[in-house]
Formats: structure tokens, sequence, C-alpha cells
């Protein structure tokens, strides 16, 4: 049956009836209809204990009253997962895009519903300042431009989520923080994976000692890269190779995970002799991190070996295996454990969200309430230094001591 | 139907049918019944190509000519794996069994059909020199064992299958080789995943190159160790903790699988404080390894860690996972790697075996046939060196140049 022949009088009636028990259909019970309280649409639960919750209502905020974000850089990361994750955001908007390829913006400002003129050139990004309707940045950029671009929009008032690595070098990355510090905007680095759900449930697993104490980390994140010129060979641009890029997502979950900082490291790089694309950053890099409560991790970085990027965590009483860890999507979480006499493999279903929105969204809360992000600046810092260290030890050839943080790098939890 | 109710002139008539094309039923094909070919029974295919073969006949060898063993040692993994592997040997058969306790002894070899005059005490190993049926020992005592029993049962001309770590120092291993070459007797030391169906086929398809180059492996073997005393927790008795026990496996596994042996290792050691098991012997290892080809190798062991024997291999072009990699049984392999536009997880199901059947048969087959066994002394010599030099790393705080060994350390390819 094609729309146009549906019946009017029946549709009108029974949405009447949902409404306000009109006329063939009996009233909605409250569990149905749900109410509004304090602003919030809600619903009671209603199934029964045996089944997990279905979770909060989205609840969110009404498009104009978002925090508004230009988008600074329009590479593979921010038409790839960007710009399309705001679609799934509840708390921020795109508003403006900052490129150097005056077609490419336009085209995207029209598929994203940006007006023509808030699309910007880098030499431009001052322009800004007269857009009140942009509060935040997004910086997508190639890493060797993260401190100028932070700078610049700190010093324009606006606030700074930063792609990672946070930037080439701490003196840049403590830079950052200064700057945005001194202009009072906040600064956070998109380090997605701590606002993604899988994650979270394993942080959450850990703290509460389910499986006992988490005893060792292995950490893997690897993929083919093709042939260059491209900015991930250059180290003027990129600052390194496989670690800063992908192996800084194993860096990063052994202290999440932990919650500890390493005290000491040894790393092994390898690079394939004669390929030009390894003259000036590493192809890979093998490492490991030892932790004060005596956690050892073992991680593996490479941009020669096929897309793998598993976490597994090794607990006295159970392990959790994280496959597709460090992926955009496709994450899951399967605890193995003892179960009366047997060894059972359970996989938790966590509800899969865009964790770009999700990291978004966060930073957008935190500019609203004037919030320290659960990930700021000073996290960056943090894993710029362990990977100065972990440089250092594959050059030197030997486990290298690692210092700890002059303070907590981490704000408040997500939400 | 109860079996007594069976019309016997049917079964009768059906028997005389299927051998010769009696009454009332067609005489069969040759592909139904087969034929003895060379001593051999075989069956032609019979399925479609579509489907993958089903494999040669299993062909066990007459039990009165098969090698018999003595086994040496009662303890779990003689009476829980060793003895019981024996009923799926094809090669061999227990025919004595040497122990320091003779009730265990006596109900174990009724158990086992093996005749009470054949059970012996340590002190009468000597004895087995006048029973001809017995031409090898399988030793499964406490490491600090193996070479005085190595050495005993050459001098009295039996062929050694030695339980691994092969034992506790250089020097022991050495002198054992050396007591075997002197007596002309086969040594192997039972390096069981060497025979294991999943291990053979991972190798294989690294030697084929389906997934390109081998660039990466990670390997751990953990598992949850009770309260001592227990001889696994003297150093006198098993030379080490985890290490040899059970990260050998993972140090095994990176030779045979890259077919190359490490130059360089760097290993970090974990005991909790306090803790009276790990006075002697360690708890847990995280050891690097770094071979010719550039191959890397994390690897991970522990008595405090929830059983985990994980072994994956990240190759140019795919990668391998192998979970349950070094247990007794449950082996897996799952290739993943890209198919058309989509990365695809294939589960290759390969034919499980008991390893230490096939173990065992292996070294029947090179005492009847006089060859060098796939894991002759020289293997273990050379683990032994590997992990003398992992202590001297992790004693020291730094990587360790790895010697490779004077020669072969491997003998002809299990079947």
């Amino acid at each position: 049956m094609a729309e146009h022949d549906l019946p009017r009088r029946g549709l009108v009636l029974a949405a009447a009836a949902l409404g306000a028990g009109g006329a063939g259909y009996p009233p909605p019970s409250p569990i149905d209809s749900g109410s509004v309280e304090g602003g919030r649409i809600q619903f009671p639960d209603w199934r029964a204990p045996a089944d997990p919750p279905s979770g909060a209502l989205p609840q969110p905020r009404p498009p104009g009253e978002r925090i508004g974000f230009a988008i600074i850089g329009l590479g593979r990361i921010a038409l790839e997962e960007v710009l399309p994750a705001f679609a799934e955001c509840k708390e921020a908007r795109p508003v403006a895009l900052v490129s150097g390829s005056p077609e490419k913006a336009r085209l995207a400002a029209a598929q994203y519903g940006i007006p023509a003129e808030a699309v910007l050139g880098y030499a431009e990004l001052e322009r800004l300042r007269d857009r009140p309707e942009v509060q935040a940045v997004y910086i997508a950029l190639p890493n060797a431009m993260h401190r100028e671009f932070t700078e610049r929009a700190a010093a324009i008032g606006k606030h700074v989520l930063c792609e990672k690595p946070m930037a080439n070098s701490l003196a840049d990355c403590r830079a950052m923080t200064e700057a945005c510090a001194r202009a009072g905007v906040r600064l956070m680095v998109a380090y997605r994976s701590q606002y993604q759900p899988h994650h979270r449930a394993a942080i959450a697993l850990i703290r509460g000692g389910e499986l006992g104490r988490l005893r060792f980390i292995e950490a893997s994140n690897t993929q083919a890269n093709g042939p260059g010129p491209q900015w991930r060979y250059s180290k003027q641009m990129a600052g390194g190779g496989a670690l800063p890029d992908i192996g800084l997502y194993c860096l990063n979950a052994t202290r999440y995970l932990t919650g500890e900082e390493p005290v000491e490291g040894f790393a092994t790089i390898h690079n394939p002799s004669g390929d030009p694309r390894y003259a000036e950053v590493e192809e890979s890099m093998a490492f490991q991190l030892r932790f004060p409560s005596g956690v050892l991790a073992n991680c593996l970085t490479s941009y020669g070996a096929y897309q793998n990027r598993m976490l597994r965590l090794h607990f006295e009483r159970g392990s959790i295996e994280m496959p597709h860890a460090f992926d955009y999507q496709g994450q899951r979480l399967v605890v193995q454990r003892r179960v009366g006499q047997v060894a059972a493999e359970e996989e938790r279903i966590v509800k899969p969200k865009n964790q770009f929105a999700q990291e978004i969204d966060h930073f957008a809360g935190c500019v609203r309430a004037g919030r320290q992000p659960h990930t700021p600046g000073e996290e960056g810092v943090q894993d710029q230094a362990l990977m100065e260290a972990l440089y250092r030890s594959a050059a030197e050839g030997r486990p290298v001591r690692m210092e700890p943080p002059p303070g907590p790098t981490r704000g408040p939890d997500p939400a």
C-alpha cells in the first residue's frame, strides 16, 4: 500500500487515541507515554530486571544552543570521521571550516550545511574572532601545525580540541598548554579511545576489581601503509612514524587503564632497509613499559603489517580481549574467566557509540560548564615526554627511566 | 529393538553381501571397500574437490611391533597427559614405569596394562637393561632430575625422550647431549607444540608466503598458580619460575615460527613482594626478542595471571591468531586478511591430534629408522642458552646479545 493510499481518518484517530485516550483506543499508561521532568523527556523502565536496562534517552540539545565548532584542516580524518560525527553529536555543531583547499572547503561546507561565508583559508583564521557562533575549534591538521593553530585559536578566544599527537616536541606541547591557559580557553587532546564505550567499560571493570588486580597489558596497533609521498613519512610534519600516529593509542591506553604512570620503558625500532618511506620516521617499534604496581605492558606498532588493533588485559582471575580496540568502530569486549568448573569466554555487549561524537560532546560540555576536560593538554604533554623517552631508549639501546608528570594529567571522567 | 532381537539371518546376509556381493546386495565398488597396497589399507577419494580431503587412514603399527617406552616419573604430566596419550599412539606403547611412589606406580601399571614386574623404583632404573621390550624412556621428572636420568638411561642403551625444559643449566644440557651421543642413543626434547597440527599449519603458512613476510610475533603463556610447597617454586628443582616452565613455549615458538635465531633480547622480571612462592624463582617475565630478518617478538609469561596462551603473528598482508596455542588442547587458527573490499576473519579448521601422541610417535619413528628427531638435544641446549641470556638481561637491566648456535638445532620435519 503506497503512502497516499493510507486511510487518513484511521491515522488521525490513532494519533489522538495515543495522545489522550481518544475514540477507539484506551489511554496510554505512563509507562508507554513517558513524561517530561526538569526539561528532559523520560521513560520509566518497562522491562524486567532479567534484561539489561535500555539506557537513558539521548536528550539532544536544540541545535541553536549547541557549542559551535570551526573544523581546521580538511584531510581524511576531518572528512571521514569528524564532520560526519557531528550528526551524532548532542552538544556540538559544525559552524565554520578552515582549510588550505578552497574548492574542497566550499563543497564540504555545502554538504554539512555550513554557510559559505564561514569558510576561511588558513591565513584568515583570525576572522573567526568576529563569528560568535564559533566557540571552539577542532584542529585536524598534520601534527607539525598543531602548535601554531592552537596558539592562534587561543589568541582569538576560541577553545581548542586538538587531534593527537598533541605536537611534535615537548616544547611545542608545553607552549600549547601555556597559550590556552594564558588566553583562558579550554584545551583538550582528542584521545578518542578514552571516550569510547568499550574502553570506558574496561576501565570500570578494572577499577571495580571484578577479575582481581590487573597484572599485564598487551597492546598492538599496526597497519599496512602505502607509498609516499604522504605527510606521515615526513619527520618535520609528523614528528615520527608509527609511534606518534598509531602506537600512541597503545601507550595512552596503558596509562588510562592502569591509572598509573610508567617508571621505565624499553623500545626497539625496526626500519626496512632501503625503503624511502622510512628514511626519516620509524616503520615499527616494539616497546615495554613497567608501572609502579608491577604491571608490565608489551606494545607493538607498525606501518608495515596488516591492520591489527588488539588490546589484551591479564588479571589475577581473568583476561579481557578487546579486538579492534583502536579502530574507528567494531570494538568488542570479551571476558575470559573461570565459571564453576570450566573456563568461560563471555562477550559483554557494550552499546557502540561514535567515539568522535562522544569526545566532541564531552569537550562541548566542558566549554559550557567551564570544566577541565578529561584529556586536557597535560595528558598530551605526558605522552610526548614518554614518546621522547622511548625514542631515546631505542637510540641508546637500553631501558630508560620515565619521570612522573608534575601533576594530574586528566580531568573528571566523561559522563 | 534390543541387540538380541536382531534378525540374525539378515545380519549374516548383509555381512556376506558387503564382502563379496552376496545374495540380496550388490557387490561393493572399490571406492567403498578400499584396497590393501604395500601393507597399507587405502581408500580412494570419495568426495568432490569442493570439500577438503578426509586425509590418510591411521595405519597403526601392530602393538607387539611398536617401540616400547618406560615412563620415568609419575607426576601430573605423566598421569594426566603422557600415559593417556599412548592410547592414541600408532608407533609406541608403554611397557614399563619408573617411579618413586610404589603404590601409585602399581596402580598406574594396572590401569595401563603394564606388567607388575616392569614397575621399578628410581634406584632400580638400570634393571631396564634386561628388558629388551623397553627401547626408549620418556622422562617426566622435575627439571633438576633430567640430566641424571638421561645419563643413566643412555648408559644402558635406551633412547631418551625428555620433557622440557631440557635441564637447569647449559652445562647439564650439554652433558645430556654428549652422554646420548657417546652411548649411540637418540635424544629428543619433548617440545610438543612443534608436533601439534595447528603449529605445523602455521609454520607451513609462514613458509608458503600466503600472507607475505612474517613481521612480528606476540606470544603469552600465563597461568594462576596455587600455594606451595610445589617443586615449581624451588630454584634447585625447577631451575627458574614461569620462564622455563611455560614462557619457554613462547621462546621456542618464536624460533620455530621464524626459522631464525634471535640476536638480541631484553627481559623484565616482576615478583610480588612478600610472596614466599617467589623467593627463589620468578613469578613473571616480559621479554622482547629481535631476529636477523627484523622480526620483533613480544613475549609474556606469568604464574600470577589467569590462564592465557595466545599466539599472534603479524604479516605484511594478514595476521594469524592462535587462541589456546600452548594449551594441551583447544588450539585454533584464525587468519585475518583483506578479501576483496573487506577485512576477513577466517578460521582454518585443522584436525586436532593429541600432541603428546604425535611427539611420542615421531620419536618412535626416529628410533626405528635411526633418524635425528625434529627436536633433538641441540634444540634444548639453544633454548637454555637463550633463557640464561634473558635472566642476565633482567638482572643487568639492559638488552643482551644472543649468540647463534654452533649448528642446526632441529632435525627433519615431522611427517
